[in-house]
């Protein structure tokens, strides 16, 4: 019985949020970071074949995998995440969507993800990481939230280095973050030999600078990007556009 | 008499453009290389104030020095060309526009800009380079378009190191370019000590990928940039938009 399960997988505090792709659940806290748009957006960027085998980067509540999992045939897929609590919810979350055969979560540092999986282990490694350049001062009193949006526990170097160290010849690291750092973001992925391959730009209307930017970047690829249309996010106020609603919708109507 | 001052200007196969801006023209010959939209929106997309000392570097026929001087207070515009035919056509028209004391053109060697001007003799560079990486057999026939079009007189690092070489501390450089090469150019400011801190893709349509990006880079700047709004330049099939009209005609408007 699902109420059962809840009370048996819930702490107190949590909550059990539906990610609208084939019916799977995902634990969070809404006292604590609870994942956003970008993470939905990276899921819908990122290209996954069956053969794949995909590491999220500090994972969270495992939001990234999951979703994933939703939309991709592969079978391993991994998440590591620093902090204890978040690792346990994604985790649990796994658990109660039947995935544990698939989607893996393991409590860990990234900035020793290669020392942990092995280096040249993987085929795709995915990101959200915090976007704010560790600020003095100005940092959300609540320690889950100020690391995931603060680079206090890893930077966007520690990020790409591990990532291309994990990643196969010829791997892709797809990775959200924000504009205002995308010198720096395409600097660092091309310092440690990944090259930026495609990048789409998302704007909360047409008529807005962007928000976020999804960059897909490919171990040893040559110097060549594609730059994408724009990803429109509101066709009005509270009204997502039709591509937002199927990167949110597509595996629920694929069912329907 | 413009009919008689038209003989003396014109050489055989060239003709006289209106730019649509203060009624000033431009010299061309329609059998070599003539200026695109690509040239308009750069000078749109840069900012000259009055007191500002310009250089267009690989100027063509001055098409870019030419619409900064309607656009602008500065009586500091020059323009470079290595091209014998193309300087020259720039000179007459600035001529022709009765502008010889405002905008300067000469003949030179891009690549010898530093040497011909002077270091930190400038606070703006505008460029709107060739786009093609020098590729072997497929350039034109003619090399007035071969020389415009690809790298064979000049690369992209050629031109940022001058440009980086002539600029004042915290002066600015505009360029126009092609988005496939985005990751290179970014790294190539960077690597010359100009940080980019605008990028404005240009698409041919709302929905569609963008095929030129405007980059304002400034020497000595700290690593932040602004993505702004995408600029569309057709609303419908050979209508373009608002903006565009804007800024070819901005000139005209302000005088009617």
């Amino acid at each position: 019985m699902k109420t059962c399960e809840h009370t048996l997988l819930l702490k107190p505090g949590e909550r059990l949020d539906d990610l609208q792709r084939n019916g799977y659940m995902l634990i969070q806290n809404p006292d604590k970071f609870c994942f956003g748009i970008d993470a939905v957006l990276l899921s819908g960027f990122s290209r996954i074949q069956a053969k794949d085998r995909v590491l999220d980067l500090g994972t969270g509540t495992g939001v990234i995998p999951i979703l994933l999992a939703a939309k991709s045939q592969s079978n391993d897929i991994n998440g590591l995440e620093i902090q204890e609590e978040s690792a346990d919810m994604a985790a649990r979350s796994v658990q109660y969507n039947g995935l544990a055969d698939r989607v893996h979560m393991l409590q860990g540092d990234l900035k020793e993800a290669a020392s942990i999986f092995g280096k040249q282990s993987f085929s795709v490694i995915t990101c959200n990481p915090p976007y704010m350049i560790d600020a003095h001062g100005l940092q959300n009193e609540r320690m889950e939230i100020t690391i995931a949006r603060h680079e206090t526990a890893c930077t966007l170097a520690d990020v790409v280095e591990q990532g291309s160290l994990l990643l196969k010849d010829r791997g892709r690291f797809f990775l959200v973050h924000r504009p205002f750092r995308l010198v720096e973001i395409l600097g660092t992925f091309t310092k440690y030999g990944l090259e930026p391959k495609r990048l789409r730009f998302v704007h909360p209307y047409v008529d807005k600078e962007p928000n976020l930017v999804l960059i897909e970047a490919v171990k040893g690829g040559r110097s060549r990007v594609t730059v994408e249309k724009p990803l429109i996010i509101y066709r009005e106020p509270q009204v997502y556009t039709e591509e937002v609603l199927r990167i949110y919708k597509k595996e629920i109507d694929a069912k329907l």
